[in-house]
């Protein structure tokens, strides 16, 4: 499913193979396939990289390593810096949902961009992009680690495929609602059981025991298949409990 | 910034210090803080997940541990859990956003239950919560780091709760826009002198010129100061080329 369309990930000078792995695993769980290393401290490939990746980086995900930020950016036509400073540049500055947008909204290709875990982007890189992304991160402890930036620009893209993951055409909650005459069945089964146990007291309560008792059952939404289990542990409560005389059903 | 509304993160059953550091760190950055681990593989406290939070666990983040899920849902009035996979329960199945939301229409503390790295959450676990949360992930490369799968619910919170990161309140972009005089007079100034070095040729298509040079050009948005750079940087290629007799002004 990879997305031709989507954006290039470009990690500046990234000092640590974990995150340059754990960045990759998450690029490809949201359908991003194109890394672009700046530099990277440790060189490239990096075993440690690989463990981290979990096999994207065998399996999906593109790697290319370059010397300059320029190099990197060959082929964008769009581009935005990711940081959690104001760099008092003139830039649109977006969140990941304003980010995406942007994305989407421009012809031809478009990258991301990261600093690395010491010090995030230089001035001089913000100032190659057209705009800035940022999250709504806690000012008293705002450092992401890098991989988890890359995770959270990642999720946004794979949330605007309008995609369901393993959900897909197999949603839970598809099981057979139960008719409200099913309900109101199991309803009038369970008082009448209460009703022989003497639960309703004083009799004059009755009433408002009831409407209370349905109001909040109804609100569990029942499938048939849980009616029926509901009904068979009624059953089961009160047999030998007097007039009934019912074997388990579900 | 602590808020003592938001929900707590349960991890259930979670293999690595190094994940349980990780989601400690990102759960803080979003402004997260009770943090509630089920039967931690390796016990607790773990030097690698005090390494790993980046001071997150020293700093704001409250850890309790439990030996069972039933212990570490106190309190709680509602739950959601996290999974990739259909469990076949009968459960509302959210995204990021429709999880935060369930939890801010709610009164009371909910709980976010994410599984352990080996098999994610067991199905008894998930039919304790009242929801599923789950994400857009390629379906063929679906499993998300466990820190990575709280990241992205956490900075889900952190939008939610509107606060703009380290760029609130003093947002990029906030240079005074420069006037369309100024503009139009960089326009002029910029033409004059590309006019006096021949640029358009042939004569006639001057206007055109002009006019794709200036629809380029305004796109940019200049701000004052930028307005000023400009017309500085022109008088300095200009130079010495003829009648342009300036000094470099800004």
């Amino acid at each position: 499913m990879a997305d031709l369309t989507a954006p290039a990930i470009l990690l500046h000078a990234p000092q640590l193979g974990e995150n340059i792995g754990a960045a990759a695993r998450v690029m490809l769980n949201f359908g991003l396939t194109d890394l672009r290393l700046v530099s990277p401290r440790d060189g490239w490939p990096s075993p440690v990289a690989e463990a981290m990746s979990a096999g994207a980086l065998g399996q999906g995900i593109e790697v290319q390593v370059f010397d300059t930020l320029e190099a990197a950016m060959a082929g964008l036509t769009y581009a935005i810096a990711t940081t959690a400073r104001p760099r008092g540049l003139e830039k649109p500055v977006f969140d990941a949902v304003g980010a995406v947008s942007a994305v989407r909204d421009r012809p031809g290709k478009a990258g991301i961009l990261f600093g690395g875990e010491k010090s995030g982007l230089p001035n001089e890189a913000v100032a190659l992009c057209d705009a800035i992304l940022t999250y709504p991160v806690n000012p008293d402890f705002w450092s992401l680690n890098l991989a988890q930036a890359v995770g959270v620009f990642c999720h946004q893209w794979g949330a605007s495929e309008g995609f369901g993951g393993r959900f897909e055409g197999k949603g839970e909650g598809v099981g057979a609602p139960a008719s409200r005459e099913d309900l109101i069945g199991m309803f009038e089964h369970f008082e009448a059981e209460l009703e022989r146990a003497g639960y309703f007291y004083p009799p004059e309560k009755t009433p408002v025991m009831i409407t209370n008792l349905r109001s909040a059952l109804v609100r569990a939404q029942w499938t048939e298949q849980e009616v029926r289990t509901f009904r068979g542990a009624i059953k089961a409560l009160t047999l030998g409990r007097g007039k009934a005389r019912v074997k388990r059903e579900d």
